[in-house]
C-alpha cells in the first residue's frame, strides 16, 4: 500500500469489555468500527502496521483478569481498549531506522486492522518468506520460541530421556513433542479430544498419547505410559495434570512450566498437593517467560526452518478467517475447539 | 575400649514399634535392652561402633510412613527394629581399611549404644576434634552440608539479595541464615516461638524475624518484611507458608526445597495454590538432597571450620542426656519443642 496521507479509513477493532471471571465468552468481547488516519504522528519513532494474522494465546485469558501487581509478567488489559497480542503485520509507515514501507513483521499488536506501534523495537522483522506467513504466530514465532526455549534451555534434555507433554497438540506442545523426538527422548502428550490424540501419535511423531478426559485416575495412565517415570515434564495445564505428573517423576527430573490454562477460568487455583516429592526425587520445577530467551531467535531459526523445508518437522495451524470471528476464536481455546495452533487471518498479504 | 574379644554386652536400642500416621508419639518407639557381641563378624569389611551421639531429624518422620516407591529418597524403618539415622561413632573394631580402632566418624548408624555398620564407605572420617563433637551430627555433619549445598549450589545467592528461611533457628535454617549474611543479603527467618525469634536476631544475625505463629496473615508478614519481595526462599516447612511465599517472590527467584516439616504428619498434605506465579515471576523450585552434594565436604569444611574458630559462624544445639531420652527428643522435633539443633548424647567421648 502507498502512503495514505491523510486519509481515513475504517479500522475494525476487537474490543475488551470488562474483566472477566470464570471462563470468558465472546460477549466479553465486541467488534468496534472505529476510524483512523493512516498516518504516523509528527515526529513518531513508531510504525503504523497492517495486521494480516492475530494469534490466539491461552496467556490472554490471564491478561482479561484485573492484575494489580506491577511485578507480573503479564498486565491487564483495558476495558474498553482492543485487545493486544502476538501477530504478523506489514510495515505501512515507518518512523524507526529499523524498519521500512513493505517490511513484514512479528511481534506484539493490537486486535484490530491497522494498529500503531509505538515500541517497534520489540517487533521481529520477517526475512523468511518461502514458509506460509501465519507461521510466524506459531512455530517462528512466540510459541516457536517457547517450545525451543523451554525444551532446550529451561530443560537441558538428554537422549533416551522420557518426555510427557500436557496439551500436547496446542502451539506450543506439538512442537516440544517434536523436538524431543529429534532428541532421542521417548515422547508421550495429553489432549483433549480423539482427534487430537491422533494428530500427536500421526502427525507429530509423539511414542504415545493419551485423551486426559477419558482418565478418571490420571497418576494411573501416567504410571501406564510410564513405568519408568518422567524425566521432562512441559507443562501447560497446572491442577490435577501437574499434581500427578509430581508423583510419576524420575530422579533429577525437570518440569519446565510454560503456562497452566486449567487454571485461567477458575476462581481459586485448584491445590497441588504432591510438592514434598520433589524433594523425595530432587526434582527442578521452573517457571520461565519466553521474552527472556529472544536473543536465540536467529539460533533458533537455524535451527527450525531447515527442518520445516525438510519436512521433519510439521505444523498444525486452525485459522479463523476475519476480523469478525476472532473472539470465537480466542474463547474457544478455553474449551480446546482448536486443533493446533489457533491463528485469525486478518487480511490476505 | 580394647579388642573386647567374644564379650556379650548390654546394647539398649530405640526400637521403632510400627508405621505412624498423624503426629508421632513417644509410644511410637520404645527402649529395648538387647545384648551383643562386641566382635565384627568373621570376614566382615563393616565396623563395629560405639555410637556417641545422635542426630534428630525432621526427615525422619518421613521413615516412619510405609513407603512402596523404591526410588523414593526415604525407605521405611523396619517395625521392630532400632531407628537408624545420623551419628557420631568411635569405631572399636574394623574390617575395612579406610579405618582403624580409635577413630571417631560421622554417619548413618543406628539408635542404639554399638552398632556393626556393614556399609562403612558412607561414614566421613573426623579429622578436626577442636570443635564439639556434637557438632558432626549438626554444623559439621548433615545439617550444615545440607545448608550449604541448598544455599551456595541450588540457590546461587548474590550480595544484596532478599533471603528467607523457614524453621530457621533449627539444625539447617540457623546456618542458612548466618551464610546469607556472610554472602551481604538481607535475610528474614520464621520460627515457632519468641524464644526462637530472639536467637535469630541476636544470636544468628538475621536482619529479622517472626514468630509464623502470631501471624494470621501470611502473605501480610511477608510483605511487611519484604516490600521489594524475595529473591531466595530456603524451604523448610511447606504448605501455607510456601504458598504465600511464592506470592512474593521477585522476578528470577529461587526456592530451594529442603524438607516441609509441616506437612510430614497430615493424612493428606495441604494444596499449594500459587504455582502460577512462578510463571510470572520466572522462579526456579528445585528439590534437593544432600548426598549429592557430598563431593564438596572437604571444600565445605575449608570454608566454615574457620569461621567457627574464629566466631564468625554460632551453632545452637539442644543436647538431650542418654539414649532413654531419644523418643521424647525425636518427638518434640514436631511440635518445635527443640531450640536449635538436637541431638542426643548417648555416650561420653
Amino acid at each position: 500500500m502507498a502512503n495514505a496521507g491523510e486519509e481515513v479509513i475504517s479500522n475494525k477493532q476487537v474490543i475488551f469489555r470488562d474483566y472477566v471471571s470464570g471462563f470468558p465468552k465472546e460477549s466479553d468481547l465486541f467488534i468496534s468500527s472505529s476510524t483512523t488516519k493512516l498516518k504516523l504522528p509528527e515526529g513518531s519513532n513508531g510504525v503504523l502496521v497492517k495486521n494480516l494474522y492475530l494469534s490466539c494465546d491461552p496467556y490472554l485469558r490471564i491478561r482479561m483478569r484485573k492484575i494489580d501487581d506491577p511485578n507480573n509478567l503479564f498486565q491487564s488489559f483495558i476495558p474498553g481498549s482492543p485487545l493486544r497480542g502476538y501477530g504478523v503485520a506489514k510495515i505501512l509507515e515507518s518512523g524507526h531506522p529499523d524498519f521500512k514501507e513493505g517490511d513484514l513483521v512479528w511481534g506484539t499488536t493490537g486486535w484490530e486492522e491497522y494498529s500503531l506501534i509505538t515500541d517497534p523495537q520489540q517487533l521481529f522483522k520477517i526475512n523468511h518468506t518461502d514458509v506460509p506467513l501465519s507461521y510466524y504466530t506459531g512455530i517462528l514465532g512466540m510459541p516457536g520460541m517457547t517450545a525451543y526455549a523451554g525444551f532446550y534451555e529451561v530443560c537441558s534434555p538428554k537422549k533416551g530421556e522420557y518426555v510427557f507433554i500436557s496439551a500436547a497438540s496446542g502451539a506450543v506442545g506439538q512442537l516440544v513433542g517434536q523436538f524431543a523426538k529429534l532428541t532421542g527422548c521417548y515422547v508421550v502428550g495429553s489432549a483433549g479430544s480423539k482427534e487430537k490424540v491422533d494428530l500427536l501419535k500421526n502427525r507429530f511423531g509423539f511414542d504415545e498419547a493419551f485423551n486426559y478426559k477419558e482418565e478418571h485416575d490420571l497418576n494411573a495412565a501416567l504410571k501406564r505410559y510410564f513405568p519408568q517415570g518422567i524425566d521432562i515434564y512441559f507443562e501447560n495445564v497446572g491442577g490435577k495434570m501437574l499434581d500427578a505428573v509430581i508423583l510419576n517423576m524420575r530422579v533429577h527430573g525437570r518440569i519446565a512450566v510454560c503456562g497452566m490454562v486449567s487454571q485461567y477460568n477458575l476462581q481459586e487455583p485448584e491445590g497441588v498437593h504432591n510438592l514434598m516429592h520433589i524433594v523425595y526425587k530432587r526434582v527442578r520445577i521452573e517457571g520461565f517467560a519466553v521474552f527472556d530467551y529472544y536473543h536465540l531467535y536467529s539460533k533458533f531459526l537455524d535451527l527450525v526452518l531447515p527442518q520445516i523445508k525438510k519436512g521433519k518437522i510439521t505444523y498444525v495451524e486452525d485459522i479463523a478467517q476475519g476480523l469478525e470471528s476472532a473472539p470465537a476464536a480466542l474463547v474457544g481455546l478455553f474449551s480446546g475447539q482448536n486443533v493446533g495452533k489457533q491463528v485469525v487471518a486478518i487480511a490476505p498479504e
